[in-house]
C-alpha cells in the first residue's frame, strides 16, 4: 500500500459494493449457500457473530445452517466500504431490525480477492443499545 | 490476491504481530498517543467501540482522548493474526477483564501497509456474556 491514489480505485470499489449487496440479500433471504459461498472456505476464515465466535469456515458452516430463518429483515445505514489497492476491502454498515427497537447493530467484514472472486476473510457483527 | 503462497509470509506476519503488540501494550497502558498513531489518520478510518459507533480519525481521537484510564488490563486469548499479500492484514482476538466476570470480548482489526508503517485501517470491538 504504497499510495494513496490505490484507495477507492473506482472499479475495484464497484465489484465489492456488488459483492457486499449480493451478501445482503442473501442475508435477508437466508440464502444459506450463497452466504457460505462469499466466506472464504478456509480454517483462517474468522466470524465473530452477535453471539457466538466462530474460528475457520467448518464452524461458520455449522452455525449458518443451523440459525433460525425468522427475523432476518434488516434496515442499513452509513454503509462504508473502502477498498485498498486492487484485492483488499473493508465493508462496515449499522443495521437495525423492526424486532429489535432502541438497538444498533454494526457489522464489519474484510474482503480479498481470490481467483474465484472476492471473499470474506474475516467479519464481526455485534448488536449495542443505541447511542 | 491470486496465490496461496501470499498467504501468512512469515516476515511480513512477524511485522503485524509486533504491530499487534505494540497496540496492545498502549492499550492496556493508556498511551493514548501510540493508540492514535497506530490508527490510519483519515476520514474514511472506522472504529465500532463496545459502546459508540466512530467515523473517520477525528471521531476516534476525540472518543480516546476522553476515555477513562482506569480497569484496562485484560488477558487476551485466542488471538489470530492472518496476513494477505504483503500490506494487508486482520487480526482477531478475545479477551477478558477481571472487573468484567462472565463477558467476552471481541477485537477485529484491519491492517495495512502504509509508507510510514501499519496502521488500522478499521476496527470492530463488542463484548458478550461468555457462551
Amino acid at each position: 500500500m504504497s499510495i494513496e491514489s490505490e484507495i477507492d480505485i473506482p472499479e475495484v470499489k464497484a465489484e465489492v459494493e456488488k459483492a457486499f449487496a449480493t451478501y445482503e440479500a442473501a442475508l435477508t433471504g437466508n440464502d444459506v449457500a450463497t452466504l457460505e459461498a462469499l466466506f472464504r472456505d478456509d480454517p483462517r476464515t474468522l466470524r465473530y457473530g452477535a453471539t457466538e465466535n466462530l474460528y475457520g469456515m467448518d464452524e461458520i458452516r455449522a452455525f449458518r445452517r443451523g440459525r433460525s430463518s425468522k427475523g432476518l429483515d434488516r434496515t442499513l445505514e452509513r454503509t462504508q466500504i473502502t477498498t485498498y489497492g486492487r484485492d483488499f476491502a473493508v465493508a462496515n454498515t449499522l443495521f437495525r431490525r423492526e424486532n429489535a427497537p432502541g438497538k444498533i447493530g454494526r457489522q464489519s467484514q474484510t474482503w480479498a480477492r481470490f481467483p474465484d472472486g472476492w471473499r470474506v476473510v474475516s467479519a464481526h457483527v455485534s448488536v449495542i443499545d443505541e447511542e
